[in-house]
């Protein structure tokens, strides 16, 4: 008999618990950027992931709703991108899958850098109404990591599903964080290393 | 102070561990896609999320490895996708996030429906070496699920990565499943509800 597990169950970092804490509010695009980016590079020096991570905010207000970072290789889950875990978060705290669902505030995620296929083809579903990106993904595919198959025309795919995507905050200091971690020689974790 | 939580976790339902646990191994892509197609089955009797079931097998032993459903709704959680779900347990149960890592078998993605944008971005990143599909994206589609933002020749971006992909296994039977949920009048979860 084949054994399977009852639930699934990832351990997020203690520092996120407490980094998290220190913060309530942003009000600046710029301002919650660069608290992303503080994040991504603390996931580096704390060795829990690659150097990425997102947040998902109220618009209006600037409150924080939820942080994620990359947690592929400390989890063993090729899904846990950093935005993956900061729309899940998210909406596990809100009790919807729905983050664009009625009566709710109007949610954006900030993201280091700009999404890989996979993470573009999940902010459709998660009901966010805004993106926000840092790096470009040419940073990320500069130090080596595979950003996938993602269309061309990403922006205007999410454009066209009333999606509001603005790039390039904070780009150098984003990128920055990238290119030290290749630096350090941080793993490159695309998969199957077996060829 | 803004509150985050310490872990992230997911109940999968009772029935799919049990119904996992009759079955050990099979053999031929039919009955394999035919094990999958009762689960998406089971999922909407049971009442424990959408129409969708995914497996991940051994190649060449046809071992089970793991077996998810769509949890969306149950869960409130936008990427709990079943291939998500199959792919993070089989990692999980492995230990690895690469399921193409050196050392290990070949591992197979057997969906009950071809998959979408997001899931699509997921499958380079897992490890896998094979697709294998029942219903299209257009009879998801037909009964009001959106599919996301995904390339028309997704087929040959996953072949260009050296992942084969086999579409139409059971297509009629696997259809059928949705539309039987469609006409029992189930959710049609796409996200932003609100508009």
């Amino acid at each position: 008999m084949t054994s399977q597990a009852t639930s699934i169950e990832f351990t997020l970092p203690l520092w996120l618990h407490e980094y998290m804490q220190s913060c309530e509010s942003i009000i600046s695009l710029d301002d919650r950027m660069a608290f992303v980016i503080k994040a991504a590079e603390r996931n580096v020096i704390e060795g829990t992931g690659g150097p990425f991570a997102a947040a998902i905010f109220e618009s209006d207000s600037g409150k924080l709703i939820s942080l994620g970072v990359n947690l592929v290789t400390a989890e063993q889950a090729s899904i846990l991108h950093a935005e993956m875990v900061a729309i899940t978060l998210a909406q596990k705290k809100l009790g919807t899958y729905d983050l664009g669902g009625a009566g709710l505030q109007q949610h954006e995620l900030v993201s280091s850098t700009e999404p890989c296929a996979m993470c573009f083809g999940a902010i459709p579903w998660s009901g966010l109404r805004r993106v926000v990106t840092g790096a470009r993904d040419e940073d990320a595919r500069q130090i080596g990591f595979d950003e996938g198959p993602k269309p061309e025309d990403w922006r205007s795919e999410l454009s066209r599903r009333q999606i509001e995507v603005v790039t390039d905050i904070n780009r150098d200091e984003a990128r920055q964080v990238l290119i030290n971690y290749r630096s350090q020689g941080g793993k490159i974790y695309n998969s199957r290393e077996a060829g």
